[in-house]
Protein backbone atom coordinates (compact mmCIF):
# COMPACT_ATOMS: atom_id res chain seq x y z
CA UNK A 1 0.00 0.00 0.00
CA UNK A 2 1.50 3.32 -1.10
CA UNK A 3 0.21 6.27 0.88
CA UNK A 4 1.07 9.63 -0.29
CA UNK A 5 0.32 13.40 -1.37
CA UNK A 6 -0.56 13.78 -5.23
CA UNK A 7 2.83 15.60 -6.02
CA UNK A 8 4.53 13.63 -4.23
CA UNK A 9 3.21 10.29 -5.69
CA UNK A 10 3.89 11.61 -9.19
CA UNK A 11 7.52 11.33 -8.77
CA UNK A 12 7.38 7.78 -7.52
CA UNK A 13 8.72 5.83 -10.96
CA UNK A 14 5.84 3.56 -12.17
CA UNK A 15 7.90 0.25 -11.98
CA UNK A 16 7.66 0.68 -7.96
CA UNK A 17 3.86 1.81 -8.18
CA UNK A 18 2.77 -1.10 -10.22
CA UNK A 19 0.58 -3.42 -8.36
CA UNK A 20 0.05 -1.79 -5.08
CA UNK A 21 -3.15 0.00 -4.25
CA UNK A 22 -2.63 3.84 -3.46
CA UNK A 23 -4.47 6.25 -0.73
CA UNK A 24 -3.67 9.72 -2.77
CA UNK A 25 -4.80 12.83 -0.57
CA UNK A 26 -4.21 16.91 -0.67
CA UNK A 27 -2.15 19.24 0.93
CA UNK A 28 -2.95 19.81 4.44
CA UNK A 29 -4.47 16.25 4.61
CA UNK A 30 -1.31 15.03 6.50
CA UNK A 31 -3.22 13.74 9.44
CA UNK A 32 -5.68 11.78 7.68
CA UNK A 33 -2.81 10.31 5.11
CA UNK A 34 -1.20 9.07 7.97
CA UNK A 35 -4.09 7.12 9.87
CA UNK A 36 -4.83 5.53 6.97
CA UNK A 37 -1.70 4.51 6.56
CA UNK A 38 -1.65 3.24 10.35
CA UNK A 39 -4.81 1.55 9.52
CA UNK A 40 -3.56 -0.21 6.68
CA UNK A 41 -0.62 -1.18 8.79
CA UNK A 42 -2.77 -2.47 11.13
CA UNK A 43 -4.62 -4.91 8.97
CA UNK A 44 -0.94 -6.19 8.28
CA UNK A 45 0.02 -4.68 5.21
CA UNK A 46 2.89 -3.65 4.12
CA UNK A 47 2.41 0.40 4.08
CA UNK A 48 4.74 3.34 3.08
CA UNK A 49 4.06 6.99 3.40
CA UNK A 50 5.48 8.63 0.57
CA UNK A 51 7.71 11.76 1.61
CA UNK A 52 10.05 13.96 -0.91
CA UNK A 53 13.23 14.80 0.14
CA UNK A 54 14.21 13.04 3.38
CA UNK A 55 11.27 12.29 5.09
CA UNK A 56 12.77 13.23 8.43
CA UNK A 57 13.36 16.87 7.64
CA UNK A 58 10.04 18.48 7.53
CA UNK A 59 8.64 15.37 5.92
CA UNK A 60 6.19 12.88 7.48
CA UNK A 61 8.72 10.60 9.62
CA UNK A 62 7.54 12.85 12.35
CA UNK A 63 3.70 12.85 12.21
CA UNK A 64 4.04 9.38 11.79
CA UNK A 65 5.87 8.32 14.76
CA UNK A 66 3.28 10.85 16.49
CA UNK A 67 0.51 8.91 15.46
CA UNK A 68 1.54 5.60 16.60
CA UNK A 69 2.51 7.23 19.84
CA UNK A 70 -1.17 8.63 20.15
CA UNK A 71 -2.81 5.29 18.85
CA UNK A 72 -0.51 3.49 21.35
CA UNK A 73 0.76 1.24 18.66
CA UNK A 74 4.47 1.79 18.79
CA UNK A 75 4.75 -2.12 19.74
CA UNK A 76 2.92 -3.42 17.76
CA UNK A 77 3.74 -1.52 13.89
CA UNK A 78 7.26 -1.63 12.68
CA UNK A 79 8.40 1.33 11.67
CA UNK A 80 11.20 1.88 9.42
CA UNK A 81 12.20 5.27 8.36
CA UNK A 82 14.14 5.40 5.11
CA UNK A 83 16.24 8.10 4.22
CA UNK A 84 16.50 10.53 1.79
CA UNK A 85 18.29 13.10 0.12
CA UNK A 86 17.11 16.27 1.66
CA UNK A 87 16.41 19.77 -0.43
CA UNK A 88 19.26 21.35 1.64
CA UNK A 89 21.67 18.68 0.11
CA UNK A 90 20.47 18.79 -3.84
CA UNK A 91 20.37 22.84 -3.83
CA UNK A 92 23.67 22.99 -2.58
CA UNK A 93 25.22 20.39 -5.28
CA UNK A 94 23.30 22.57 -7.93
CA UNK A 95 24.82 25.86 -6.01
CA UNK A 96 28.34 24.28 -5.59
CA UNK A 97 29.56 24.43 -2.05
CA UNK A 98 27.37 26.69 0.21
CA UNK A 99 27.00 24.44 2.94
CA UNK A 100 30.88 23.41 3.74
CA UNK A 101 31.01 24.25 7.39
CA UNK A 102 28.28 25.12 9.87
CA UNK A 103 24.54 25.84 9.24
CA UNK A 104 21.42 27.01 10.28
CA UNK A 105 18.20 25.14 8.44
CA UNK A 106 14.77 27.11 9.26
CA UNK A 107 11.35 26.84 7.84
CA UNK A 108 9.61 30.26 7.25
CA UNK A 109 6.35 28.74 7.70
CA UNK A 110 4.49 30.17 11.06
CA UNK A 111 1.26 27.44 10.63
CA UNK A 112 2.36 25.63 12.86
CA UNK A 113 5.24 27.98 14.85
CA UNK A 114 5.13 30.97 16.51
CA UNK A 115 6.66 34.02 14.29
CA UNK A 116 8.63 35.91 17.39
CA UNK A 117 10.37 32.06 17.31
CA UNK A 118 11.37 31.64 13.97
CA UNK A 119 12.59 35.56 14.21
CA UNK A 120 14.58 34.14 17.14
CA UNK A 121 16.27 31.69 14.76
CA UNK A 122 17.10 34.08 12.12
CA UNK A 123 18.77 36.53 13.85
CA UNK A 124 20.64 34.41 16.65
CA UNK A 125 21.81 31.90 13.25
CA UNK A 126 23.04 35.23 11.94
CA UNK A 127 24.82 36.33 14.49
CA UNK A 128 26.99 33.12 15.40
CA UNK A 129 27.57 33.59 11.50
CA UNK A 130 26.09 30.01 10.53
CA UNK A 131 25.09 29.37 6.34
CA UNK A 132 21.61 29.44 6.59
CA UNK A 133 18.98 27.20 4.69
CA UNK A 134 15.58 28.67 4.40
CA UNK A 135 12.13 26.38 3.91
CA UNK A 136 9.31 27.67 2.79
CA UNK A 137 10.50 30.93 2.36
CA UNK A 138 7.32 32.10 0.82
CA UNK A 139 3.46 31.48 -0.32
CA UNK A 140 0.58 33.57 -1.42
CA UNK A 141 -0.58 33.87 1.91
CA UNK A 142 2.79 34.17 3.54
CA UNK A 143 4.92 37.03 1.44
CA UNK A 144 6.06 39.15 4.79
CA UNK A 145 8.37 36.81 6.94
CA UNK A 146 11.08 36.24 4.00
CA UNK A 147 11.89 40.18 3.82
CA UNK A 148 11.43 40.24 7.19
CA UNK A 149 14.23 37.62 7.88
CA UNK A 150 16.26 39.12 5.53
CA UNK A 151 16.18 42.43 7.37
CA UNK A 152 17.53 40.42 10.56
CA UNK A 153 20.31 38.97 8.62
CA UNK A 154 21.71 42.17 7.01
CA UNK A 155 21.95 43.03 10.90
CA UNK A 156 24.83 40.66 11.12
CA UNK A 157 25.78 39.87 7.04
CA UNK A 158 27.15 42.23 4.29
CA UNK A 159 25.10 43.45 1.11
CA UNK A 160 27.88 41.45 -0.69
CA UNK A 161 27.18 38.05 0.89
CA UNK A 162 26.08 35.38 -1.14
CA UNK A 163 22.27 34.37 -1.79
CA UNK A 164 21.62 31.21 -3.72
CA UNK A 165 18.19 30.19 -4.84
CA UNK A 166 16.78 26.62 -5.88
CA UNK A 167 13.37 25.40 -7.20
CA UNK A 168 12.54 22.20 -8.39
CA UNK A 169 16.27 21.11 -7.90
CA UNK A 170 16.65 17.92 -9.43
CA UNK A 171 12.97 18.47 -11.23
CA UNK A 172 11.41 18.99 -14.78
CA UNK A 173 11.10 22.71 -13.35
CA UNK A 174 14.73 23.44 -11.63
CA UNK A 175 15.52 26.73 -11.28
CA UNK A 176 18.78 27.97 -10.11
CA UNK A 177 19.62 31.60 -9.17
CA UNK A 178 22.69 33.32 -7.69
CA UNK A 179 22.35 36.64 -6.39
CA UNK A 180 23.57 38.63 -3.17
CA UNK A 181 21.89 39.47 0.27
CA UNK A 182 21.94 43.12 -1.19
CA UNK A 183 20.43 42.74 -4.30
CA UNK A 184 17.62 39.51 -3.61
CA UNK A 185 14.06 40.34 -4.70
CA UNK A 186 11.69 38.37 -2.19
CA UNK A 187 9.11 38.81 -4.84
CA UNK A 188 10.64 35.98 -7.49
CA UNK A 189 10.82 33.85 -4.60
CA UNK A 190 8.12 30.89 -4.60
CA UNK A 191 6.76 28.31 -2.24
CA UNK A 192 9.17 25.29 -4.25
CA UNK A 193 12.22 27.08 -3.55
CA UNK A 194 14.55 26.99 -0.65
CA UNK A 195 17.35 30.04 -0.23
CA UNK A 196 20.64 29.78 0.86
CA UNK A 197 22.48 32.52 2.67
CA UNK A 198 26.13 32.62 2.86
CA UNK A 199 28.31 33.21 5.90
CA UNK A 200 30.92 35.98 6.09
CA UNK A 201 33.43 33.73 4.33
CA UNK A 202 30.86 32.67 1.80
CA UNK A 203 32.01 34.04 -1.35
CA UNK A 204 30.87 33.79 -5.37
CA UNK A 205 33.69 31.27 -7.75
CA UNK A 206 32.32 31.47 -11.32
CA UNK A 207 28.84 31.37 -11.22
CA UNK A 208 28.85 28.72 -7.73
CA UNK A 209 28.86 29.51 -4.35
CA UNK A 210 31.63 28.59 -1.75
CA UNK A 211 31.57 28.67 1.71
CA UNK A 212 35.39 27.79 1.94
CA UNK A 213 35.99 25.02 5.30
CA UNK A 214 39.79 26.61 5.68
CA UNK A 215 42.16 23.83 3.94
CA UNK A 216 43.10 27.71 2.32
CA UNK A 217 44.28 29.23 5.59
CA UNK A 218 45.54 25.60 7.19
CA UNK A 219 47.76 24.67 3.29
CA UNK A 220 48.85 27.78 2.62
CA UNK A 221 47.02 27.98 -1.01
CA UNK A 222 46.30 31.27 -1.04
CA UNK A 223 43.21 33.17 -2.37
CA UNK B 1 39.11 7.59 -12.66
CA UNK B 2 38.21 7.26 -9.32
CA UNK B 3 39.81 9.62 -6.48
CA UNK B 4 39.39 9.07 -3.05
CA UNK B 5 40.37 8.17 0.96
CA UNK B 6 40.38 3.93 1.22
CA UNK B 7 37.78 3.64 3.65
CA UNK B 8 35.34 5.30 1.90
CA UNK B 9 36.65 3.91 -1.84
CA UNK B 10 35.96 0.64 0.50
CA UNK B 11 32.30 1.09 0.17
CA UNK B 12 32.02 1.76 -3.45
CA UNK B 13 30.36 -1.50 -4.47
CA UNK B 14 32.78 -3.37 -7.02
CA UNK B 15 30.49 -3.44 -9.68
CA UNK B 16 31.27 0.17 -10.29
CA UNK B 17 34.62 0.15 -9.36
CA UNK B 18 35.11 -2.35 -11.79
CA UNK B 19 37.76 -1.55 -15.15
CA UNK B 20 38.36 2.07 -13.61
CA UNK B 21 42.23 3.36 -12.34
CA UNK B 22 42.09 4.59 -8.88
CA UNK B 23 43.72 7.12 -6.70
CA UNK B 24 43.85 6.07 -3.05
CA UNK B 25 45.25 8.49 -0.44
CA UNK B 26 45.27 8.42 3.30
CA UNK B 27 43.90 10.84 5.58
CA UNK B 28 44.13 14.58 5.87
CA UNK B 29 45.72 13.90 1.90
CA UNK B 30 42.43 15.89 1.02
CA UNK B 31 44.52 18.87 -1.35
CA UNK B 32 46.78 15.97 -2.64
CA UNK B 33 43.86 13.53 -3.34
CA UNK B 34 41.90 16.73 -5.27
CA UNK B 35 45.05 17.86 -7.26
CA UNK B 36 45.48 14.35 -8.49
CA UNK B 37 41.77 14.38 -9.54
CA UNK B 38 41.77 17.86 -11.49
CA UNK B 39 45.42 16.52 -13.40
CA UNK B 40 43.68 13.49 -14.29
CA UNK B 41 40.72 15.72 -15.66
CA UNK B 42 42.78 18.03 -17.04
CA UNK B 43 44.07 15.20 -18.85
CA UNK B 44 40.40 14.93 -20.23
CA UNK B 45 39.56 11.58 -17.96
CA UNK B 46 36.37 11.89 -16.56
CA UNK B 47 36.92 11.54 -13.12
CA UNK B 48 35.07 11.05 -9.95
CA UNK B 49 36.23 12.55 -6.40
CA UNK B 50 34.67 10.49 -3.57
CA UNK B 51 33.01 11.54 -0.67
CA UNK B 52 31.19 9.65 2.13
CA UNK B 53 26.94 11.10 2.93
CA UNK B 54 26.41 14.33 1.32
CA UNK B 55 29.48 15.63 -0.26
CA UNK B 56 28.18 18.99 -0.14
CA UNK B 57 28.46 18.78 4.17
CA UNK B 58 31.79 18.81 5.19
CA UNK B 59 32.56 16.82 2.72
CA UNK B 60 34.73 17.24 -0.72
CA UNK B 61 33.08 19.32 -3.18
CA UNK B 62 33.99 22.26 -1.86
CA UNK B 63 37.71 21.84 -1.53
CA UNK B 64 37.57 20.44 -5.44
CA UNK B 65 35.81 23.69 -6.52
CA UNK B 66 38.46 26.03 -4.52
CA UNK B 67 41.08 24.03 -6.37
CA UNK B 68 39.61 24.64 -9.66
CA UNK B 69 39.11 28.51 -8.89
CA UNK B 70 43.03 28.14 -7.69
CA UNK B 71 44.26 27.09 -10.51
CA UNK B 72 41.81 29.04 -12.96
CA UNK B 73 40.09 25.75 -14.57
CA UNK B 74 36.59 26.88 -13.66
CA UNK B 75 35.87 27.88 -17.43
CA UNK B 76 38.15 24.12 -18.57
CA UNK B 77 36.65 21.55 -16.14
CA UNK B 78 33.63 21.03 -15.98
CA UNK B 79 32.08 20.31 -12.57
CA UNK B 80 29.14 17.87 -11.39
CA UNK B 81 28.25 18.08 -7.38
CA UNK B 82 26.43 14.89 -7.39
CA UNK B 83 24.04 15.53 -3.62
CA UNK B 84 24.20 12.31 -1.50
CA UNK B 85 22.06 11.15 1.86
CA UNK B 86 24.03 13.26 4.85
CA UNK B 87 25.04 11.51 7.75
CA UNK B 88 22.49 13.95 9.62
CA UNK B 89 19.62 12.47 7.51
CA UNK B 90 20.91 8.58 7.82
CA UNK B 91 21.23 9.37 11.52
CA UNK B 92 18.06 10.70 11.75
CA UNK B 93 16.50 8.02 10.53
CA UNK B 94 18.22 5.85 12.54
CA UNK B 95 16.79 7.87 15.63
CA UNK B 96 13.25 8.05 14.75
CA UNK B 97 12.47 12.09 13.65
CA UNK B 98 14.44 14.25 15.99
CA UNK B 99 14.81 16.66 13.13
CA UNK B 100 11.20 17.15 11.99
CA UNK B 101 11.84 21.21 13.40
CA UNK B 102 14.41 24.33 12.74
CA UNK B 103 17.80 22.80 13.47
CA UNK B 104 22.05 23.43 13.44
CA UNK B 105 24.63 21.75 12.59
CA UNK B 106 28.13 22.12 14.08
CA UNK B 107 31.23 20.36 13.59
CA UNK B 108 33.51 20.04 16.83
CA UNK B 109 36.55 20.00 14.66
CA UNK B 110 38.61 23.19 15.40
CA UNK B 111 41.67 21.83 13.05
CA UNK B 112 40.21 24.26 10.82
CA UNK B 113 38.10 26.58 12.72
CA UNK B 114 38.49 28.92 16.14
CA UNK B 115 37.44 27.27 18.84
CA UNK B 116 35.54 30.60 19.46
CA UNK B 117 33.64 30.34 16.97
CA UNK B 118 32.56 26.99 17.10
CA UNK B 119 31.34 27.68 21.13
CA UNK B 120 29.68 30.98 19.96
CA UNK B 121 27.31 29.08 17.59
CA UNK B 122 26.82 26.08 19.96
CA UNK B 123 25.60 28.51 22.49
CA UNK B 124 23.38 30.68 19.92
CA UNK B 125 21.80 27.50 18.75
CA UNK B 126 20.97 26.42 22.26
CA UNK B 127 19.50 29.66 22.93
CA UNK B 128 17.40 29.91 19.81
CA UNK B 129 15.85 26.18 20.78
CA UNK B 130 17.49 24.77 17.33
CA UNK B 131 17.87 21.21 17.52
CA UNK B 132 21.55 20.42 17.15
CA UNK B 133 23.73 18.06 15.17
CA UNK B 134 26.85 17.50 16.26
CA UNK B 135 29.81 16.42 13.57
CA UNK B 136 33.19 15.21 14.24
CA UNK B 137 32.18 14.88 17.93
CA UNK B 138 35.76 13.72 19.67
CA UNK B 139 38.40 12.24 18.27
CA UNK B 140 41.82 10.70 20.21
CA UNK B 141 43.45 14.02 20.17
CA UNK B 142 40.32 16.21 20.52
CA UNK B 143 38.57 15.56 23.63
CA UNK B 144 37.51 18.49 25.72
CA UNK B 145 35.68 20.30 23.09
CA UNK B 146 32.07 17.60 23.40
CA UNK B 147 31.86 17.78 26.98
CA UNK B 148 32.28 22.16 26.78
CA UNK B 149 29.84 22.29 24.13
CA UNK B 150 26.93 20.01 25.95
CA UNK B 151 28.06 22.37 29.42
CA UNK B 152 26.89 25.62 26.82
CA UNK B 153 23.65 23.25 26.00
CA UNK B 154 22.47 22.60 29.86
CA UNK B 155 22.38 26.62 30.05
CA UNK B 156 19.59 26.35 28.10
CA UNK B 157 18.25 22.99 28.06
CA UNK B 158 16.64 20.53 30.89
CA UNK B 159 19.09 17.26 31.60
CA UNK B 160 15.76 15.28 30.26
CA UNK B 161 16.53 16.38 26.87
CA UNK B 162 16.86 13.67 24.36
CA UNK B 163 20.31 13.11 22.90
CA UNK B 164 20.84 10.30 20.13
CA UNK B 165 24.06 9.19 18.88
CA UNK B 166 24.69 6.95 16.24
CA UNK B 167 27.53 5.50 14.62
CA UNK B 168 28.45 4.35 11.32
CA UNK B 169 24.62 4.68 10.36
CA UNK B 170 23.62 2.22 7.48
CA UNK B 171 26.60 0.41 7.62
CA UNK B 172 28.10 -2.72 8.96
CA UNK B 173 29.31 -1.39 12.79
CA UNK B 174 26.10 0.54 12.56
CA UNK B 175 25.72 1.53 16.46
CA UNK B 176 22.30 3.92 18.02
CA UNK B 177 22.39 4.84 21.43
CA UNK B 178 19.32 7.10 23.01
CA UNK B 179 19.88 9.05 26.17
CA UNK B 180 19.76 12.14 27.54
CA UNK B 181 21.34 15.74 28.56
CA UNK B 182 21.73 14.47 31.77
CA UNK B 183 23.33 11.22 31.25
CA UNK B 184 25.49 11.27 28.54
CA UNK B 185 28.75 9.81 28.30
CA UNK B 186 30.98 11.97 26.12
CA UNK B 187 33.29 9.37 26.65
CA UNK B 188 31.49 7.11 24.95
CA UNK B 189 31.74 8.96 22.08
CA UNK B 190 34.01 8.59 18.93
CA UNK B 191 35.03 9.87 15.73
CA UNK B 192 32.64 8.03 13.43
CA UNK B 193 29.74 9.38 15.60
CA UNK B 194 26.99 12.31 14.86
CA UNK B 195 25.40 13.43 18.14
CA UNK B 196 21.53 14.97 17.96
CA UNK B 197 20.73 17.16 20.65
CA UNK B 198 16.72 17.74 21.12
CA UNK B 199 15.21 21.04 21.55
CA UNK B 200 13.05 22.19 24.13
CA UNK B 201 9.81 19.97 23.12
CA UNK B 202 11.58 16.88 21.87
CA UNK B 203 10.62 13.94 23.29
CA UNK B 204 11.08 10.09 23.64
CA UNK B 205 8.37 8.23 22.02
CA UNK B 206 9.14 4.29 22.93
CA UNK B 207 12.72 3.82 22.10
CA UNK B 208 13.04 6.71 19.31
CA UNK B 209 13.03 10.46 19.52
CA UNK B 210 10.53 13.18 17.94
CA UNK B 211 10.77 16.91 17.57
CA UNK B 212 7.37 17.10 17.20
CA UNK B 213 6.45 19.99 14.26
CA UNK B 214 3.29 21.44 15.90
CA UNK B 215 0.28 18.98 14.37
CA UNK B 216 -0.64 17.79 17.86
CA UNK B 217 -1.73 21.33 19.04
CA UNK B 218 -3.56 21.85 15.27
CA UNK B 219 -5.22 19.03 15.26
CA UNK B 220 -5.80 18.61 18.56
CA UNK B 221 -4.49 15.48 19.07
CA UNK B 222 -3.56 15.44 22.20
CA UNK B 223 -0.30 14.29 23.75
Amino acid sequence: MLVGYGTYMDLVPDALKQGKDHIVTGMKKELDRVNAAVDAACEGRDTVVISSGDSGIYGMSGLVLEVLEKRELLDDVTLNVIPGIPALAAGAALLGAPLMHDFAVISMSDLLTPWERIESRVSHAAAADFSLVIYNPRSKRRDWQLPKALELVREHRSPETPIGIVTSAFREKQQIQVTTLGEVKPEDIGMLSIVFIGNSQTRKVGNRILTPRGYADKYAMGK
